[in-house]
């Protein structure tokens, strides 16, 4: 189903302007090249809109966030929606603090979002304050599984209609949905939980993806869901051969992004409609 | 001696909540999670309280600290002392400006600190102002050797008493030592010098593992000090199999922690009471 | 030509301070301590001073600028000048925000560089402000061939001489000048890329090898420019090997760095007077 979406990247060289967290940027701008796509970071409040306009597509990231990057986010997602430029929101532990619970919800307010991608605790927060985050890590009591799947699904499509944006729901299973459709993606390894940034990282490739995919938001989101995953599969097979730790496995995962192409995502996506 | 140190973090998986430096932040989240731990970082004075709250240890690592968060270290740390939870020190280069001096004194003195650990050029100097610190490394002639090995442990006895808190002096010969025990720890490998962050991963691993062991502090700071220096051996045997350099043993040291367990540590560890 | 450029380093030790992006900024580290120097990244305005004091070179980096370390750049520049080290300019996406070209310009104005290192649409831009800066990669009209290379020589000697100093401007074809003197340096691999931070590690790398060379600035940026490239092209050749991504291709280009010597510098070195 994803067509050129990985090909247009690569033809296009999307130029990524990323708000992120200091703990994972510069595997965030790696994953971005690896990708296909260009990084640019850039958070001060004097040029982030200059930076913006030049951009193929905005992620702003709440982990390490302060009062100086709350603002600049703002105004970069602005200025996007502005341009009509896609933007990606990575709410990382939106219910962790007070101070990130307003931030989250003024952005949603005064942002509108192409994708929102969360876990499982941090969407349900943003959805209706009911999320229990402690941490970055979703709760066990909310977790994604085949039980609650159908669920969850209908739940990010009822969000998606309420928030306009593309809803990417990680966990064991991810959920990615539109209003009208919602995916069921089982990509991954548990591996990847053990090292930090994975989901920053997706954001990132979400980034490139839909910077080159404007028309078509809903299928890149699903194209870096199963490709992140994707990746995170064949990084394990490596890792085994390898008898590498995490360490090993950070760099193995950044390794498959830059060699994924249509056809390995075509055949190694492991998605669904429910 | 080191018992149920290591089984306890990764039974437990500890909240650390490290306020740390930019240039090495990516490695210290990386080997909380290696160690069993799970890491956040987050410096904002409008969230610092509430993300310390939710948190099983706390680690303050003065490397590029600023004046933004030199403020937040003083609310978490007080927020740490507080709800009772260990906070580890981390003054890296505490001598090497006025304004980390400053700074290194305040958090002295309004923060109980759990563990405080540094090089003999950093502990000297917040012990008694006369450390000689040039950039972040020990200088020549303060260093810990076997000749004055002796006097060095009866300086860490005694600043514990003064201090509270356990001592760690990182160096070719470690000592860790409370006010009544000190130990020698002739783990680690001079490779380890030759890439940056092994100093501020000792602290954030000793987060989490005083984290998942509040009520054992001086153990499970030794054993973060053997846990490390061990996995600085196993990683260089590893290099030269791979005829690797520095980028490569950096990714090894971080495998070799995610491996670590009870019994290699035991049988690796390498401390002798003195 | 390189006599004693990297053994200086490696037998001084110097220590170099650099206010750096956060993006890239453990590689940078890394690599400084991979090529024989030792880094200390500080950037608030309380301690750059003092920072700078007791360092051998700066480097300053444009990347991730903000107010705040905008301020920081200028104190430590002016007190490096003062003290006679080396700085070392990096002047990443110069032209991409009005903020960016006020700052790059104060910067210019109030600082006497030793070094400036940019691709050519950011040397351009702070020559004449005519560079096209995209992001931070150079434009394609703008590149370096074969065809150009002597007017682009011709340009970097005329820069230099208004500015005094050294001009390193970097791409398929690098070239390094004085007011008299021109290199073409045909080291590098077209992976070097697709990874982040290749320019942030040169300029870090001109900065260890200044350090530890003051009297000789313009033979030690060329070595600089031939040690990166040629690590970058035994990156390659170990990376083919391994069958390794871009992930793989950052570590090892680190690995080289902290192999590199005079002979192999000499001998690998792809330079010639123009």
């Amino acid at each position: 189903m994803f067509e050129q979406i990985i090909t247009n990247v690569r033809n296009n060289v999307p130029l990524v302007h990323a708000i992120t967290n200091y703990v994972t940027v510069n595997d965030c701008a790696n994953i971005i090249l690896a990708s296909g796509g260009s990084p640019i970071m850039a958070d001060d409040i004097n040029e982030v809109s200059d930076i913006t306009a030049i951009s193929s597509a905005l992620v702003l990231n709440m982990g390490t966030l302060n009062e100086r990057t709350a603002i600049s986010m703002l105004a970069a997602g602005k200025k996007a929606n502005q341009c009509g430029l896609p933007v990606v929101f990575d709410p990382v532990g939106a219910g962790a603090s007070s101070f990130r619970k307003k931030i989250a919800y003024q952005l949603m307010e005064e942002i509108q979002f192409s994708v929102i991608k969360g876990n499982i605790s941090e969407i349900k927060f943003l959805a209706a304050g009911e999320g229990r985050t402690a941490g970055v890590d979703a709760c066990e009591a909310d977790k994604v599984t085949e039980d609650n799947l159908k669920s969850v699904a209908d739940f990010a499509k009822e969000f998606s209609k309420r928030t306009g944006s593309v809803i990417v729901i990680t966990g064991a299973i991810d959920v990615v949905a539109d209003e009208q459709h919602a995916y069921a993606v089982r990509n991954g390894h548990i591996m990847m939980s053990r090292i930090t940034g994975t989901g920053c990282m997706l954001a990132a490739v979400t980034g490139s993806l839909v910077g080159a995919n404007p028309g078509n938001i809903l299928k890149a989101s699903a194209a870096a869901v199963c490709g992140m995953g994707l990746c995170g599969e064949l990084a394990y097979r490596k890792l085994c051969e390898l008898h590498g730790g995490t360490g090993t496995y950070r760099m193995l995962l950044i390794d498959e992004m830059s060699r994924l192409n249509e056809q390995m995502l075509e055949e190694g996506g492991k998605y669904e409609c429910i």
